[in-house]
């Protein structure tokens, strides 16, 4: 074996439009060495750019609500991003590529891939390339949510044991809602799948010959819970021909986080430019993976991974049902601790959607005169301010709730407007009311005997100073930030280093490679005790219109579904 | 007397920020010249930018929700616009000044001047040039709030009569508030008010040399009730020095709309360039003579003002008490009706604040390119949508709820909004809302025996054909619009023909030259009952945050006032 002092992993990070990969010391975490491959086909949601028929410029339309990847690309980011991470490593510190030990990925979750049994993704088939349903199911392909409707009713019906253990809800991201689809809308596809595959998983199969599950999507998206999936009565009630969807397409060998899944082929390193033989990580969840990397894996350490939209990972010495999380894993983020996982619908996005659809041409122009980007402008203007001035309360539901309502049909809504409300005040109110959102979860949390005690925050949020205040002064918890810009592809090298032998287990090698700036952001006690009272409104807002009091929201969304469909049908018509 | 068919008027609207004349044609309402004029000191609120010490360069400051105006402002118009009306109507009709008979105005309400026995302004007299109390309060002076707060406390606490007659609510914008409000902040000022004086009588006074107080503002704005005003225990409750207010101050001669006032003065003659002698109409309200204006002043007709903001009057044979409405009065639109008021805060400025401060750049740049305004450009957009595909419904309170609430501290808000919702929804979300508080003044007119049978809209916003099919929709009502661009002025002219003897009555007087295209917009069933749908969300969200529900609109004003005065000490301890 290699110098423990020279021992180097690759990290790779599989995410929605790109995959990262990051070469880091094992002894010590340093990252010596990044790449980048942005995928040629990035997210399909319109039409299907690639097989024959996109060639011949006659491209198959996806209905709404479709969001599809190309496997292809996905091995792209081995042949592109991972030699050039290693040049760059080569360069700048001198790196000799025989030192690396092994190599770790995390993927977006729930992706899934339909493959035969060798793993070749259905696409790939002959007469498969223009059909929708044998690409990859990207995690916001939101076209099953009828599927998941059923599921869930279905669950709470019967009384499922395991609904629970997410909150009430399966989410149309997940494996079975999304299997069901397929079987519904094209059973052809369907009949030829040999393994519904996640992603994560697929990616590990192409580089060490070998299919193993990771126990964190299992758990998460495959509802595995107990060493058991959803009986064949509960499938057949579903639909008689989805009895033995998961003895034919799902069940297969769990690979805790951290294990080898198998060994880097020949064909894999010819791809990669490493030693063929290293160990490859089992497969892992983007989300999940930045808990290790922040150092952030004990008990009560909460790691929000605010990006977009924001996962909430925490670890936990025993079971408990905590309302509205999405899902609870035994080892979904270290091996020996259940790990709990919840989430916010809509943070990031919302920001940006305001931006770029609120924000009065004076703003703009202000912010590229003092050369600042304008989510930068309006942080500053929101800084000025004393806490409760802009008189708003906001409920940050505009893509959904997800923890802890579980409710994907609420939306947003801002209180308090007058004819003085101005852009900074409305994006104060919403970061805020972001901020509330992951109060409103550490406080379910805690009172389902699961307490957290510190907030990890990792994600390109972070740079955001007023961002990170505000949400320490909301949940009076110290604040820390993770003090890598490669957070995933880091945690995924940390599972390398595990999987390679160098550390006993994950949450010894997160101690040592892992990093984070403890305590970055404290609560202002002052500060504290006015967002109380914020909060106070946001809490009566969130139950009114969340738990059932007024369903407004629901009936607007409801109205506007079919609005639209009453133009459709007359432009149609018109046309017809 | 002048041939009847030659037989002219003029009127007179007082605006906000200008005056504007009109020649009318009496015996077909014919508008033969206008002429406009800017009040050189528009709205002083944050300086005084009249007085000794605004020529130094040291301007006497305001302090928040002041506005005063300059006397003098109001006296420039008739020698500027007057003559310059005339003299378009010389032009292009070769009218003989000669067959002018009358001359009538109308004014904001309730905008106050302080003066001394024979009508000379406070702020005119030596030393007083520098006191803002002794300057005109414009109705949007909105610093005796707490002055109003506690005249309303006290009506309720002594049940007095009086109160019901104004949904239960005096505002700070009128007489008493006003003027509890110099009492109590400049006991100099108030000692030397010997009348304290609604503009609207003091430019009659102007033009005929006597003192009249209308019954309009007398009603609405003075509290004058059954022949009586407030009491003087009630006075001396609110402020031992009160109790003699009336007797003092207000107390005076009331002259019915549409009577003589007096005959042009000399002065006035030789400012305005009509000839002296003819009659001077009592004085009038802008919101109040646009019912005559368009030829809708008999009972279930109710004229809706629309500009920024909404003033509704309706005629009705019987008083009759409504909730939440500002006012009846027996002849305060025509002599021998009860006339109603009620208003919506904000209307057009909430579209106003929407458009200048929530549209982004690319929105902006599409309406220049197409040449149109922004308002015009979302208005487009907007009508291209079913009616609830948006997915929205607002609340329209971003100035308060004046009818039905009578609560300024309420406040506006978006419920719906999600990552794909646009500028154009929302816009189409607020017009609809101020179309919803429309149909919600309609229907407790209705509730308390006082039907409305058609909508006459009058003020700037009829131009937009959107917005008036959603209101006839909303409110299931054939809604008419006023045929002329100068209603207030035209209601003023009508008035002045009625003093001049030309017609016995504004009824009478209001058929022949007012003017109205009768259902210009009539409901579309299948429009009214989707927006009946629509209206039960808004109805249920009134309800919620205005009748005591949830509070949080008050509360977040509370916090907000107290938030901003916590920014002025700290930034003050830090100056210092």
């Amino acid at each position: 074996m290699t110098d423990p002092q020279r021992a180097l992993t690759i990290g790779v990070d599989y995410g929605t439009l790109s995959g990262r990969a990051v070469v880091v010391r094992v002894h010590d975490g340093a990252e010596l060495g990044t790449g980048v491959h942005e995928y040629p086909h990035a997210v399909m949601d319109h039409t299907l750019t690639a097989g024959p028929a996109s060639e011949t410029g006659s491209p198959v339309h996806l209905p709404p609500e479709w969001a599809l990847q190309v496997p292809q690309d996905y091995v792209d980011v081995l042949k592109v991003a991972v030699p050039a991470a290693i040049a760059q490593a080569q360069a700048d510190h001198g790196i000799d590529v025989a030192d690396i030990v092994g190599i770790g990925t995390d993927f977006t979750a729930c992706t899934m891939v339909p493959t035969t049994t060798d793993g070749t993704p259905l696409c790939e088939l002959d007469g498969f390339g223009d059909r929708p349903h044998a690409y990859v199911k990207l995690w916001k392909h939101h076209a099953a949510q009828g599927q998941a409707d059923r599921i869930n009713e279905l669950a709470h019906a019967r009384g499922e044991s395991w609904i629970s253990r997410y909150g009430g809800l399966i989410s149309s991201e997940w494996e079975f809602a999304k299997g069901l689809q397929i079987l519904e809308e094209d059973r052809e596809v369907y009949d030829r799948i040999d393994h519904w595959v996640e992603a994560a998983d697929w990616i590990v199969w192409q580089l060490g010959g070998a299919y193993v599950r990771n126990a964190c999507t299992a758990g998460y998206k495959g509802i595995y819970q107990d060493g058991e999936y959803p009986s064949e009565d509960f499938l057949a009630a579903l639909n008689p021909d989805f009895r033995s969807f998961v003895a034919d397409k799902v069940e297969h060998e769990i690979g805790q986080l951290g294990a080898v899944a198998g060994h880097l082929t020949a064909e894999a390193a010819a791809w990669t430019g490493l030693p063929e033989g290293i160990a490859v990580a089992v497969g892992n969840v983007d989300a999940h993976v930045c808990a290790p990397a922040a150092n952030a894996v004990e008990p009560g350490q909460m790691t929000a991974i605010m990006g977009t939209s924001t996962c909430h990972v925490m670890n936990g010495e025993e079971l408990h049902e905590v309302p509205g999380m999405c899902g609870v894993v035994d080892g979904g983020i270290v091996e020996g601790l259940w790990g709990y996982e919840a989430g916010q619908s809509g943070v990031g996005d919302i920001f940006g959607w305001f931006v770029n659809g609120s924000v009065p041409p004076a703003y703009v122009e202000s912010a590229e005169a003092e050369g600042v980007s304008v989510h930068q402008y309006l942080t500053d203007l929101a800084a000025q301010q004393e806490i409760g001035e802009h008189g708003l309360v906001a409920l940050d539901w505009h893509s959904g709730n997800r923890s802890v309502l579980v409710d994907h049909e609420l939306s947003g809504t801002v209180v308090g407007q007058t004819l003085a409300t101005r852009p900074e005040d409305t994006y104060r109110a919403l970061l805020e009311a972001t901020a509330f959102g992951t109060r409103t979860i550490v406080e379910t949390f805690r009172d389902a005997g699961v307490p957290v005690t510190e907030l990890v925050v990792a994600g390109g949020l972070l740079k955001n100073r007023l961002l990170m205040q505000i949400y320490a002064d909301v949940t009076r918890l110290p604040l820390s930030t993770i003090a890598s810009d490669q957070g995933p592809a880091l945690g995924s090298a940390i599972h390398a280093a595990v999987a390679a032998g160098a550390y006993p287990d994950v949450r010894t090698a997160a101690q040592v490679m892992g990093k984070r700036t403890v305590a970055a952001y404290t609560p202002i006690e002052e500060n504290a005790v006015r967002y109380d009272a914020l909060f106070a409104e946001y809490t009566a807002l969130h139950d009114y219109f969340g738990r059932g009091a007024n369903e407004v929201m629901h009936r607007l969304k409801a109205m506007r579904r079919e609005a639209k469909a009453a133009r459709v049908a007359s432009a149609t018509e018109v046309t017809a």
